[in-house]
């Protein structure tokens, strides 16, 4: 069996190093070359920090498997075992512009089930982190469970383009839903958006369109203080797949589905 | 004639001040109650804020004006002589939701031109300043002139809900704007976001609806870095006014107006 009191240890040494590393490289400029298209960036920083996790995880823990997205992990086509999803530096767009507002996100699950999650703003030094069961915390303080709020009290996180029409999505749902809401914001690290909703900043979170590696962790976070995140339809996630998503408090999230998500 | 430099210490010395009350506040709970409507918030932490500079304005500078946001300021119908435009706490719902990501935002104007801008991101102690013709300042580094870079990419700041019909602005060119552009983002605050265009972080910032307390500060960072800040049909700012805006380095401001803001 697994010693998750080890392994939780070891993950946050690494990230920690990897995160010194990654400021570190700050001072240096960066060299950077587009992936499928302009809005999909690569940095030489990306690669290494991931070929970082992953020679370390192969070393420490050689029965694990390893789901990436810079594509040195494994090809999986089961969650059995344990499945380490990792995104070294997820916000590369943020990274490459700001320099902030990115996040190392690592979602450790076995069989399928969460188990340790951690979701690292290396710019302002934040740590958020779960493990199924024994809670949520950010640089170790605990994550009360989240309370619930109205949609008109709400803060949600949506990227403007989504409510432009796409193919995912019939953007007019979420164009009412954004109207009705308090207020929208978009920080472009789904890792982020994620572990504000667990600590409460953000009321829920959408998206259209993403890896596991993106939130795997994020899932973990969100469901250690009693929040639900599923697909857009309310359906349960396949961590082996791309996904939309959607998170938040139970109520909430159950109320925004019915009302704008899956309204006939 | 007035001492600039004078003032700029007086200024940062007070913000420092305000900023430490405002993070000790955060270890209280804050009492919260709404203005016009619930998307419009005001705590006691903003109203004190405001009370603070305002008193100390009035006792150091007698002769100055002062537009704010709390209506405790002066009740202006023209620019002459010296007048500070203060929001206390710009991004309110962000201060009340997440305790970061406001600012405390001061442009001080000299018969009407830009002379001080002071953005302060409280949470995470960032002063961005400028003083007019000596250049803009993060911390004490400065700020580089900004670069140009295509629509194609750059970071564009605006809230999702300007991309939904709405009574100020077609917002089908805005839409046509996001979906070219690399990425959009929306974090609540203009003073914040007015001063991530000034340091590089975003490449332009949209508006539909200001006031000039909201972008008083930023409008002299921005021009500083050599930046341009208009409305969104690209005229001159009215300081006296509720102005929409559209702030970035002059090629791509120029270009975006031309392309997507005032055609036809």
């Amino acid at each position: 069996m697994a010693n998750w009191t080890e392994i939780d240890q070891q993950v946050k040494t690494w990230i920690m190093e990897a995160g010194d590393s990654i400021r570190e490289s700050f001072k240096h400029s960066l060299s950077i070359h587009t992936k499928s298209n302009p809005n999909d960036l690569v940095t030489n920083i990306d690669e290494e920090t991931e070929r970082f996790f992953i020679s370390n995880i192969r070393k420490a823990y050689p029965g694990h498997s390893i789901l990436g997205e810079e594509g040195q992990g494994d090809d999986l086509t089961s969650l059995k075992g344990i499945v380490w999803m990792i995104d070294p530096i997820d916000g590369t767009m943020n990274f490459v512009h700001q320099q902030r507002h990115f996040a190392i996100s690592i979602g450790i699950y076995e069989n399928g089930v969460g188990r340790l999650g951690y979701v690292y703003d290396v710019a302002h030094d934040e740590l958020y982190y779960a493990e199924r069961g024994n809670g949520a915390y950010m640089n170790g303080v605990r994550l009360p469970s989240l309370t619930e709020v109205r949609l008109e009290k709400a803060l949600v996180a949506v990227n403007a383009t989504w409510l432009v029409k796409n193919k995912y999505f019939d953007e007019k749902k979420l164009v009412d839903l954004a109207i009705r809401a308090r207020g929208t914001r978009s920080y472009g690290s789904a890792a982020i958006e994620l572990a504000y909703v667990a600590s409460g900043r953000l009321d829920c979170y959408l998206s259209m369109r993403l890896s596991p590696w993106d939130f795997a962790a994020g899932k973990i976070l969100v469901e250690e203080v009693g929040g639900i995140m599923t697909n857009l339809a309310g359906e349960e996630l396949d961590l082996l797949k791309t996904n939309s998503i959607f998170a938040g408090a139970p109520v909430l999230h159950g109320q925004i589905l019915n009302d704008f998500l899956v309204r006939k």
